[in-house]
């Protein structure tokens, strides 16, 4: 079973191409990570930008520059133990890949950032809905109209991801998200999609769409994907990323990070 | 009162050098922050040493290279609106002075770090004891035997503050501290102190000793002279601090920094 395998035995199936998936649901409790890597030149400004947009940013792990093994995962090797990458060249996509050892170039720095799926599993363990597992679909992702704060010269609107809730789950789902504030934490906004810039909760721009019940609200988190259009907001020779879902799956528990 | 004056207004009294004594005490209810000044050149490093011990070095606004304004204080002139600044030049102190506008060099990036008055306001709100305030003296502070977790050239050994009080305010302080995550947040350690290498609580490395009562225990919570220390722990041209107790007081409000 998947979600049995120790983070260690995954990221050893991943390095050897027999694991070549997405990540959602493999060793379930331990903490799984947005990559980013990109040229020193550019990290103390991409550092900048995560530390002054926690939430949908938080920094769980920065490397020195060409290192690869990071601090939460010994023995790992960022360039071959997640199942899938993005090439970005002068910020646009050039190719996926399942390995990056040709590419990574000497003095990159590696960024390892909070995903969702941590404060999902919380969520889902105290009983609340989380639709787009339900339906067997990826989360919906927005671009809302909220300017992050740029640094240097990134920069990026805020991206969300929505679930659909009653107003007493989503007070629930405060609370339980709070916790995690290395992950996202609390929602950045709840209710009227119009708000925050959103003017068609069926037509997400990343993932998929999901029903919307009677009597409930959609619940706003800050998203990780900002991290990635801020990355790619400035035409850098070479940008390396995880391929959406195909996450670096750390040793940290998901516990190991909350607040209280 | 100096309790009462507002951060803008308490900043322009410090700035005609009307204001040029300690901090504590002083905007009551506004947050105060260790400032670090360093050449560009090894800014990644530090931010990155500050990202990897965020309990001694909570980061609450880093500038862009050359940058003197913060975000936190919107008008302030860091190079004048702080009461008292330490100069060292090859990691060693050189001077005091009440203005660095003329020492600042083009380039150099201001790290902004939270400090422990905002959680003391809280903890004195809900009657516990801060024992070097009733006897009106400096909090002791103590250098440990842990080791923070280095970046590039920076390293430190954990620095400590240590408040005495009853087991049972113990646990009232750790859940009032644990809200305070960017001002130091829950302590790192509580009862033996050899546990973490301090021989001898009656001989603080910095500050003053307090009386511990019949029935106390020393309560521990990481300091922001850490981030002090490692920033003089590489012989750099230049590195401008805070004085001790002289702080720049930010528009920022205790409340606005709590995770809860």
């Amino acid at each position: 079973m998947a979600a049995e395998l120790s983070p260690r035995e995954l990221r050893d199936l991943i390095r050897k191409r027999q694991w070549t998936q997405p990540t959602s649901g493999a060793s379930k409790g331990f903490i799984q990570a947005n990559l980013v890597m990109m040229p020193q030149e550019q990290a103390f400004n991409f550092l900048l930008f995560c530390v002054r947009n926690p939430k949908p940013c938080p920094i769980l792990d920065v490397l020195e520059p060409g290192q690869v093994e990071p601090h939460i995962a010994p023995g790992a090797d960022l360039r071959s133990d997640l199942p899938r990458y993005c090439i970005f060249e002068n910020g646009r996509l050039k190719a996926e890949v399942q390995d990056v050892r040709d590419c990574f170039q000497p003095g990159m720095v590696s960024f390892l950032l909070g995903c969702s799926f941590s404060f999902e599993n919380a969520m889902l363990a105290a009983g609340l809905p989380i639709r787009n597992i339900e339906e067997n679909k990826n989360v919906s992702m927005y671009v809302t109209r909220r300017d992050c704060r740029p640094a240097g010269p990134f920069a990026s609107k805020l991206v969300v991801t929505m679930r659909p809730m009653t107003p007493q789950q989503a007070v629930r789902a405060v609370q339980i998200t709070t916790r995690f504030h290395l992950t996202h934490g609390a929602p950045v906004h709840l209710g009227d999609p119009a708000e925050i810039g959103i003017k068609d909760l069926s037509r997400p721009e990343f993932g998929d769409p999901v029903a919307i019940r009677p009597g409930e609200i959609p619940v706003f988190w800050a998203c990780g994907v900002t991290s990635q259009l801020a990355a790619t907001s400035v035409p850098l020779p070479l940008v390396i990323t995880h391929a959406p879902g195909h996450m670096f799956v750390s040793d940290l528990k998901d516990e190991d990070l909350t607040i209280l």
